[in-house]
Parts: structure tokens; sequence; C-alpha cells
């Protein structure tokens, strides 16, 4: 692409090093700063540096967090004695949302992946295990995503937490709700049938 | 979307401002800088912000540009007796990439339309007719696109110009290259037929 401006064109191009935009998409982005007022940039720059710059992690469940301690780690209401295990803050938010989950989180920030050289020693493994160790902990529910890097870490905590009391649950994998069965893939209906549960189970909301 | 940071949040809610970002991608793509370092969000803000704050409307075709005359504006080797007129500076990079328009540009920064409530006064109309009224052009080439929007546009443009010595031309609409005829709409390939060109101009290049 010819700009014939450099402001132009360096806006663009730092614009498409995010992920999923493209010089294209990135032009369209920055032309329509131009089309509001200077303040509309001013709000969406300090916003980002503010973001970047102001940012903690969590001292306790590694989540990304305003002060030292998440609100969630602050929240006395919660229920200590289960600790759900997630990827990134999105897997929180997602759990969040569902309102089905009372326990406290455990941020990994990410999976072991040798592809993209993530070893264990990358992720907060370490630092669940001292919790672990410190006590006070029932159950660790490992919710990350079924991928081969998902269950590969999923089995690496396993053998961290083999000598523990913990008891280590998975998220539940089947069938959505809501989805017809012929239409399933065979891995998550096969999985669905072996890991049937009592209906009454199933009536629990 | 519960945040549980208000840093996070604000990001996002500027960052989705943008058109064609949802939230979901906002929050995609801000926690994508978190992954990299604190020099790449200040290259992407003061980028941002440079562009917004710096750039200007060439003084002579109202394309943006770094400086009050723009490159294309500056070039003594282009034809000043042909002007194209455009809708903004993505028309001018998208001919210019064709390296097959010589002559200068003029750009309306936007169309006719009544319902968004821009008119003739909202564009540079008026600058074109008096860069028409001071001489030196021949031709007149409208490239503006082939909307209900483009066309007023053109047509306003059109009887502004009526008592002048002006050759008006508009761009070819017809058949793209490449493309299959029967899969064509049929408005294309009806003015595609109307205005056949003799078959040794279908060979220049």
């Amino acid at each position: 692409m010819d700009f014939s401006s450099k402001l132009l064109e360096n806006a663009v191009n730092e614009m498409s090093q995010l992920p999923g935009i493209g010089k294209r998409t990135a032009l369209r982005l920055v032309l329509h700063l131009l089309k509001q007022s200077k303040d509309q940039t001013s709000y969406l720059t300090s916003a980002l540096h503010n973001f970047r710059n102001e940012i903690k992690l969590c001292e306790k469940c590694h989540n990304i967090s305003d002060q030292s301690i998440c609100e969630i780690c602050r929240n006395p209401k919660r229920n200590p004695e289960i600790l759900c295990v997630v990827e990134d803050i999105r897997d929180v938010m997602a759990i969040e949302s569902t309102a089905q989950f009372k326990g406290f989180y455990h941020v990994l920030g990410g999976k072991i992946s040798p592809i993209e050289g993530i070893g264990p020693h990358n992720l907060t493994i370490g630092s669940l295990v001292d919790k672990v160790k410190k006590g006070g902990i029932k159950e660790i529910i490992l919710a990350l995503s079924s991928t081969m890097e998902g269950d590969t870490t999923n089995f690496y905590i396993y053998r961290q937490l083999q000598n523990t009391e913990i008891q280590l649950t998975t998220i539940a994998r089947g069938i959505s709700v809501g989805d017809e069965i012929e239409y399933a893939d065979e891995v998550t209906l096969g999985r669905s049938i072996l890991n049937r549960i009592p209906f009454e189970g199933s009536l629990k909301s």
C-alpha cells in the first residue's frame, strides 16, 4: 500500500500489529479516528496506555487486576475450599458469567505447549502447588480447553498433585445444551456416553 | 461482560468504539497488548496520537497529508490538465496502485447523502468549482462509487460545471476483468453492453 503520508503509514502499521487486524482493516480503523474529535483518540490512547502500564497481576490468583489482590480474591463470601484452574482472564469472565461457581480461581497464564515454547515453568503451576501445600483447599476443578495442550497441562498438574489429598475434577465434556445428537462429533458424543450421569443429576440447574 | 478491572474495562470500551470491533474482539486485542512489551503499546498509542493531531488536509486536493501540500500535488511530473474526483484517501490509494492515472486528484471527503445529513456544502465541491474557474484543467474524471449517493454527487457536480468547457468523464462500469458473464448482475451487464467500446480500445493496457 502506498500511503503518501508517514503519519498515516505509522498508525496503520502499528494498528495492524494487533492479531486479526490486516492492513486494510487497520486503515479503516485509523481513518475512522479522523471522523471523530481529537478527544476520542485521546480517550483511546490513554485508556490503552493506562491499561498496559498500570495493570497488575493478582498476587493470589494471577488474574489481571487493578490492585495487588483482585476483586474476586478479596470477596469474603467465596468458598476457599474450591479452586478453579483456568488459562486466562477470559475464562474467568466466562465462568463468572454462568454464576455457577463460588470458589476462587487460579489463572495459569497459558497452557503447556512445546510448539510455542511454553513449558510448565512459564505458567503459574509452581504457585498452584505451593497454594495446595499451604492447606485449606479440598477440590481443584481443572477448566482448561479440551485440546492437546489443555490435556497435557491437566496431566502435568495431576502428576504434581498426585500425592496430596486434593480431589481433582475436570469440567464435564459432552453435547452442548440445545445441540442435536445427530450433528455432534463422535469424540464428544462418545465421551458424553462414557461419562453419563444419573438422571436426577441432570435436573440440577 | 464483567471485567472486575476498571483499567481493562476502559481499554475494551474505547477499543470497541472503533467500527466493526465488538466487545469480544476488543478484549482479545487489548489482552494481546499484555503479551507484548510496554514499548509496543507506546508505539501504538503515540502513532495514533501523532496521526490524529498532526495530520493535515492538503490545501490543493484535500487529501490527508503530512504537510500543507501533499506528495502527489507536489509532484511536478504529473499532468495538471486532468483531475480525478474521488470520495476519500482510500480511493486515491486504490487508483494510485493501478499506475494508470498521472493527473491530480480532488478529494470530496464523502458523497451527498441526505440520509446521513451530508449535503454539497459538507464536501469540497465549492473548492472544485473554484479550481476549474482558475483554468488549466481540461478533463475531470468522476471516480465515485456506483451507488445512489455516488450518482447524486456526480449529477450535482455535472450541474455545477455545466457551463464550463471542461470535459467531464466517469470511470467505465462493466464486467470485472476475469468475471464470467453468466454470473454478472443484469444492471452491470446491461451497462457494459450500452457502453461497449471499439475492440481496438480493449487491447490497450
